[in-house]
């Protein structure tokens, strides 16, 4: 876990935020080299697969041109939902580092089921709550001016 | 249920069939009228989000310019993964129709415990092995043409 890379993905939430999305972004790094982004895009774009994670997924698949996301880690800045843990999951992905867990219980036992190894992809080390304060306040901001 | 939807997904997954993917369809319909289909192009388009599920929510989500595919109903041939089961889950549909449950326990506990109701969505209505006999034979072809 580098912390440069959380960063960059706190960079890519913020811009989510001025597009009036839920403040989340997404890093994809192999060898120490950043090879995507994203960021949430599910209202501007009108689909539930606009997710950072994904999009970021995406991106690395065609830089890739591969869907086997080998030595690649994830960085998010709040836990993937079950869709993005199970994506992340099957392009065997080898570490997901997130910046906050999520309160909501069923989703965080689901996440964990998930990333357990199976009988076709292996493990994925998941460290959360890294850097929960900036990104809580992101969420919290962002929140609370939907709401005015 | 209706059977015409479910023989249009088997029609569906013989496409991917035809392209050396794992056969999967799926259709989406609303108020009695298919809106979306899809087949698995995983192999072909490099992409673990290339399932046959994702594929037909992006083309319905177009169609109706909105992410929220309420009173829509999805016809399977096999019982959706995780990350397709949560796509289906956010994306509000009413009913899900599989030709055939998923042998790998794992996937189906995660599955149950993704379509219950949240403090978002509500619940899915999960019908599976509804026609487990002709998707059974179209996957174990598939995969013994694939072993020679």
């Amino acid at each position: 876990m580098e912390d440069r890379f959380m960063k960059l993905a706190f960079e890519c939430a913020k811009k989510a935020y001025q597009l009036n999305e839920v403040p989340i972004g997404a890093v994809i790094v192999k060898n120490g080299e950043v090879i995507a982004t994203g960021y949430n895009k599910k209202e501007s774009n009108c689909s539930v697969l606009e997710h950072a994670e994904l999009i970021a997924i995406r991106k690395a698949e065609e830089k890739l041109h591969n869907w086997r996301l080998d030595d690649c880690d994830m960085y998010v800045t709040l836990d993937p939902c079950p869709m993005c843990a199970s994506a992340i999951k099957q392009s065997r992905f080898s570490h997901v580092y997130s910046a906050l867990s999520n309160s909501d219980e069923n989703n965080s036992n689901i996440i964990q089921s998930i990333f357990l190894t199976d009988h076709v992809n292996p493990c994925i080390i998941f460290k959360s709550n890294l850097f929960p304060d900036y990104s809580q306040k992101l969420l919290r901001n962002f929140f609370k001016n939907k709401r005015i």
